[in-house]
């Protein structure tokens, strides 16, 4: 984490936000990346109009995808919702265009398939949430199972509330330690789960068992999804 | 964490919202508590204007505070913006009226000033922001240093992302832990932060010294505040 970006140089940050994203991976970097020294940040959709997170939560852009600048630091959260996008070619475009001059580019959760859907997973080390894990090599990546994976300029964050530890390595590579460790600071980011349920491998069978359940369908959805662009990719995929 | 609220009645969740709160005070409780069954929950407002989180996040209300029904669980955010409401008479009434008849209420970070500030602190174990922390005799209360303080039907979270955790525990004293884990582990809560910067006593003392200056001014504005309402309150003060 050792890399920094000239302090002196002003940057400017955005996130991708779209319907049924989940709302975290949006909210839990934005308390770190909207406070980055020396930086612009907004949040862009596609128009500007309010969209409504997984939950019911009424976020509105700052601006339009096709007002955005060029970004230093891209960020893609995501959210039952990436699915609907995954073919969307405004938004595939989008996210070539912005990944080819950022500086860094950030995904959370299955913010990760998009990045896969725009072509950029292949030979990566990658993760996304547990529940879609099983779906980066489809896309060319090697799915790394630690919370924050870095390669490169990409840094993938897994599921949901790990995209608040993603951010802070990010703006640690932007700013240096000192800069993040005053955010976490700042956002009193000293965790104390009640309980030790926050990963499958942890998680007590039967809640587990449970969890699986609801998201079967989703994940059905995303893997046939996964395939037609890994055909389309031409990426040959042995899962 | 063992009395739960009967599964079978439907709860009424409502949290607060107003210009200048810290997003992830609503944010972070969002995720858990958009997700407790058998529940409808809404973001409630001054109004149903769209509002500016301290960073600039445009977040709109459900409905406003008028429209609100008499709510199950009562949640209150924080951030610099509860400051302007330490003596709005709408928001305070709502907050006694409101208090007087839930099951649970649940505060994050300098959310407890507006409690503070209704008059429901007196002889109450409470915690809030760390920068806040001393203010809390002033309005009656013992202040814990834990991460999440419960007195009675009262759940207060430290500051900002220890509304994560406190979400947490309310939504297992309401539906039960393997409720509360099937959320946590949908979220992937098994947080991993990259420095131990998230406390005073935790943080380097030049990131502290830094954190203490930032946000000097609007410790004494609240400070002022809460003299002014311990005043008003006819509560004697010895700090």
């Amino acid at each position: 984490m050792g890399k920094m970006i000239d302090s002196n140089r002003h940057l400017q940050i955005g996130s991708l936000i779209f319907e049924e994203l989940d709302q975290i991976d949006l909210t839990g970097p934005f308390e770190v990346l909207s406070r980055i020294p020396n930086s612009t940040y907004k949040v862009y959709g596609i128009g500007t109009k309010p969209i409504k997170d997984t939950r019911g939560l009424i976020l509105t852009p700052d601006d339009s995808l096709e007002n955005a600048p060029t970004l230093d630091v891209f960020h893609i959260p995501g959210g039952p919702g990436q699915e609907a996008l995954m073919e969307n070619s405004t938004v595939i475009s989008f996210i070539q265009k912005q990944c080819e001059h950022a500086e860094m580019v950030f995904s959370v959760c299955t913010g990760a398939l998009l990045l896969g859907a725009a072509g950029l997973l292949r030979g990566k080390k990658a993760t996304t949430h547990w529940g879609a894990f099983d779906l980066l090599p489809l896309f060319g990546a090697e799915p790394v199972n630690q919370r924050v994976v870095i390669d490169g300029k990409f840094v993938f964050a897994a599921g949901v509330t790990s995209g608040i530890d993603g951010a802070l390595v990010v703006a640690s590579m932007l700013r240096g330690e000192p800069a993040a460790q005053l955010i976490q600071l700042y956002m009193e980011y000293a965790p104390e789960p009640p309980f030790n349920s926050g990963t499958p491998t942890t998680a007590p069978p039967a809640v587990l068992e449970k969890a699986r359940a609801d998201i079967k369908n989703l994940f059905e959805r995303r893997q046939l999804t996964a395939r037609k662009i890994a055909d389309k990719l031409g990426i040959t995929c042995r899962t």
